[in-house]
């Protein structure tokens, strides 16, 4: 299954929904205990999507892919446990909103990622057991400001802009994430190509991980780090994530 | 006025309610936009406090008192900027809540520091107007593990355990904090007492600075960073955090 959020055009109330074949349905129940399909909404051209969660905390994990590691910084090793670090929820924005530069001086990266979507509250979970807290997966944009990331030595300033956190365009239940493309398409030239294969740490074992740290409650997103192949994005632009079986996250890039 | 939240012992609801005189009073009406003093429910300490607000995020200053950066790290210098981070909400607990220490083998300090609530949106605020969009201030105590603080580099699991952030025990609606003493005690004895007149960057030009990073909503809570004198906690410890004006946050401190 497919889930969206969007905007009810009539009630201008925030909606969940369902995806097939490029139609929006309408849906009723709760997104966590299970959807059922009602009447078409529109197209996905037609409907205003929003981001499809509002998640209580978005986990990040840097520096997953061994390729990406060094890709900036020869000195950085490859890390023995992931890296956590947080986005706050005042950067998230959906499937055509305006990534807005704001230090157009800085250069500001497309970092593209599978994003993990949390179904029920996690507690010092296993590996094994991992998959049955999820919700399912969906696509995430980590716009990083370099400048700020290098100077601050932490990342919240320069990873936590307002809209610096693309996500969407759906969330899918049903997605095999052991293998999974995760590409980024700047104006659509492809900058960042590679398979879900190549993480140091698979989602499954993330989800254990940072449940081990931190209780992890339904909604909450795991950004789970992004592929070789980072560049910087300038106003103009179009940058478009896209995670195989999710779909294309797309976004238009402006300045201040 | 002193504002707290607690359990409703009838219903077991999270009621808002006002603390006068050692005395917690139910209130009717709306946490940003004014509360009622009603009956009164019961004295402190009968009534089972919760964190004092439900922050949709808590962002938290690094290194703002000029003797704190140097004290576990001579190398450190002090920032031109404000280092900012964040904790997951999943690490808050309220007055008199366990801290649980997830990792006994590593060192584990206290810190003790004034927290700013917000009541109202803030984005691109100034520093000479950000005093209209606090509700008030309270305590709080930025737990930190920091065997892991080290090795990570980006302090969100070190800092971001379950029971890592006590909050608390009530907002205080008109407090200067120009020149308010920020102080920690470990089972009765003074490890930290400074004033908030040593900070590196006062309340407000955080207030201003991360507003221009991030829109602040009302209910964020932001950690004004911790003065010299932190120190480890061992199970069996009570950590006490006292804010000039609050009044004291305190926490058994135990073992996974």
């Amino acid at each position: 299954m497919k889930i969206v959020r969007y905007r009810d055009a009539a009630s201008n109330e925030a909606r969940y929904g369902i995806l097939e074949d490029q139609t929006v349905y309408a849906a009723d129940g709760d997104v966590f205990s299970g959807l059922t399909k009602r009447d078409a909404v529109g197209s996905l051209d037609e409907v205003t999507l929003l981001t499809p969660i509002q998640p209580g905390k978005i986990v990040c994990v840097g520096l997953n892919y061994a390729a990406h590691v060094t890709e900036n910084d020869p000195s950085r090793t490859v890390p023995d446990e992931p890296v956590l670090f947080m986005k706050p929820q005042s950067a998230l924005i959906a499937q055509g909103e305006p990534i807005v530069i704001a230090n157009p001086e800085n250069r500001t990266d497309h970092e593209a990622e599978l994003v993990i979507v949390m179904g029920r509250e996690a507690r010092h979970v296993s590996e094994a057991d991992a998959a049955s807290y999820v919700l399912g997966y969906t696509a995430g944009n980590d716009v990083s400001d370099r400048v700020q990331q290098q100077k601050d030595g932490q990342w919240v300033r320069a990873k936590g802009y307002d809209t610096y956190c693309p996500l969407g365009p759906c969330i899918v239940t049903d997605l095999d994430v052991s293998d999974t493309r995760v590409e980024s398409r700047l104006n659509g030239e492809v900058k960042q190509s590679q398979t879900t294969a190549s993480m140091i740490f698979n989602p499954h074992f993330l989800i254990s991980y940072i449940s081990r740290v931190m209780t992890l409650r339904p909604g909450d997103v795991i950004m789970t780090g992004t592929p070789e192949g980072v560049g910087p994005m300038q106003p103009g632009d179009t940058i478009e994530v896209e995670v195989g079986g999710v779909g294309v996250l797309s976004n238009p890039v402006t300045a201040r």
